[in-house]
């Protein structure tokens, strides 16, 4: 039985795309490579919204996150992470590792980061200590979406390096990387842009370029220098995973031919419905309401019942969806509603959540109705 | 025309291994993901000839040397590196990015490293101050493959950490990883593994596990730790490559199909048809003749024809060959013969070549009667 696949990535794989990959092996310094490439560029320039170069790793995307930081900075460099759930920690975490003095603004988990508290912040840094900013455009792990835009102004009034993980946002919520002045924008594959695990992708602003001469952070795999140098070229520093670029390109096809815009509605209309229909069986989110995601809902599992439990119900009737992270792992699932994933997908995870939540409820009141007698 | 693929890698995917990447997209902390992994697990040990486990990185081989160094290395260790070549050179270089204290045992470019001299070097540091030696086990750039078993016995006796880069030896030339006590062995997926290029694989004994435990290179992409947590419950720190993962099931077990041992006496036979035929037509090898590598082939152009020319004309009747590296750009051409490659690909190579060179002789011979009339 095909399962249905509704978690944050990986997503699934459109028939297109996966038999993209079955194009021959080919020379990655020879004609075949540099023409793969041109497309991939223009495609991933064009879903950036920039006019930015973007670099593609052979990585996952937490490679991506560590790649962006130690081409921009140097141990000791003040960064402000902002941080409201699991992968923004993780942001922090990787510079704090490379020795940045790193100091956290943190909303609780469910909720976004405040512009107002940022700029405040921000104001109090008045000698300009605070070399780069981090943030998640999307929260993976709580189905938050930041208000990037103006969180992107009041850092662009202080002049620090804006550096976004994009990874579960890009290609399906609205990211001007270039009219919103994002110095650096990172995200994966295995998203909405719909292709297998294994590429990190980020466009690189004047600046961070600029800020990547000096910075002191080692690095050989994820030195920006090397592919600027390579790119020139239309080639890559060390080997490219050729496979992957064939389905991106495929991928990046069948955005182009729905146009981005269409695109960004139908992930917009797939978190209304998701978010409908969840709240229809009675259940909460955890989102603050200002602030839902279009690509991920995190769901508070009613009282007296287990979220694994609820998630192997769910499974055997073939649908698979995922379970919370650190903290909320014994109290929310999360729908991930991103990439090639359908209406119909959807309503077959709704459907499955019904029925098995109508089972466990009457298991529930079976055994309050025995414990009353 | 589809063009026979003779380079150091990528190598030709097979239609299996290529098909295999056609399987859904399934969840990475599911218990499809986790009969994958263990599958894999157990058919890369097999390949490694090891007990260990072995680490499986989203990245090209160039980011697996870089894990293995962050992974035992502090900054200030005293590193011996052996080079031969450009991904000796590569090794060395990551080391000395990182702030280790990098000395070079340096052969010539064609020459292999002498057990002597290393171990005479090794003898020296009579207060153990070499913490590590990096081998390259097949030097890509220049067709050498090392005496790595008597170079590991030298090891052994000092008590240094052994790391070697096995990127285009691992599955084609002997290398019992456990049998000869070497402590990291690292490989890449496109080599003689037969996949498309996107993972780094190594071996990781329990001496280099042990000096995980103090080395303070920082670390989060890269670091073992993160895996050994997780590879207990066959899970990845991070989102794995699946489709690539796919591809490599199918390729060991293709391995496995045909038995380790036919598989390294196949390359065995194609390195020595390789190297008759090329001699055959009047050229000369690079490498010293005791340390001829039987996955690549490093042909010496005869002075008055330009490498890239001949490539090009290679290319022209279908066959795409290597360019040399480095000091070899100008004057060194490669035939790769490892993974997929057959021998009928080896013999459309071979001819191809002697094709080429009789027209371009023939025009020196035209140019040269034209100067002496």
């Amino acid at each position: 039985m095909p399962e249905t696949l509704l978690i944050p990535g990986p997503t699934p794989v459109p028939e297109r795309v996966a038999e993209a990959m079955l194009q021959p092996m080919i020379n990655h310094r020879g004609e075949q490579f540099t023409a793969l490439a041109r497309e991939v560029q223009e495609g991933l320039q064009a879903v950036f919204q920039t006019q930015n170069p973007v670099i593609i790793f052979p990585s996952a995307g937490t490679g991506g996150l560590e790649a962006a930081l130690v081409n921009v900075l140097s141990p000791g460099d003040r960064v402000l992470a902002c941080t409201m759930g699991a992968f923004g920690d993780r942001f922090a975490k990787i510079a704090g590792i490379y020795g940045a003095d790193v100091e956290r603004l943190a909303a609780p988990w469910g909720q976004a980061i405040d512009p107002a508290t940022l700029r405040e912040r921000l104001q109090a840094d008045r000698d300009r200590q605070i070399k780069a900013v981090l943030i998640t455009h999307n929260e993976t792990s709580t189905g938050v979406t930041n208000p990037l835009a103006r969180l992107a102004e009041v850092v662009r009034e202080h002049g620090a390096l804006l550096l976004v993980d994009a990874v579960s946002s890009l290609a399906a919520i609205d990211l001007p990387t270039d009219a919103w002045g994002i110095d650096v924008v990172i995200t994966g594959s295995q998203k909405a842009l719909m292709c297998p695990p294994g590429l990190a992708l980020m466009s690189v602003g004047p600046r961070a370029w600029a800020a990547a001469e000096t910075a002191k952070m080692p690095r050989l795999y994820w030195d920006w220098a090397g592919f600027r140098k390579e790119m020139a070229k239309l080639q890559t520093p060390y080997t490219p995973a050729i496979s992957l670029y064939y389905a991106l390109r495929e991928a990046l096809r069948m955005i182009g031919e729905a146009g981005l815009a269409a695109v960004l509605a139908r992930h917009a209309a797939l978190g209304r419905a998701c978010r409908e229909g969840v709240t229809a069986l009675g259940l909460e989110l955890l989102a603050d309401p200002r602030y839902y995601s279009d690509t991920v809902t995190a769901i508070r599992v009613p009282p007296g019942i287990e979220p694994a439990a609820l998630r192997k119900a769910v499974r055997q009737r073939g649908v698979i969806i995922a379970g919370g992270q650190g903290p909320l792992t014994d109290s929310v699932v999360r729908i991930g509603h991103l990439g090639h994933v359908t209406e119909a997908d959807l309503r077959a995870g709704l459907k499955a959540l019904r029925e098995v939540l109508a089972d466990l409820r009457g298991q529930g009141g079976t055994a309050d109705a025995r414990t009353g007698s």
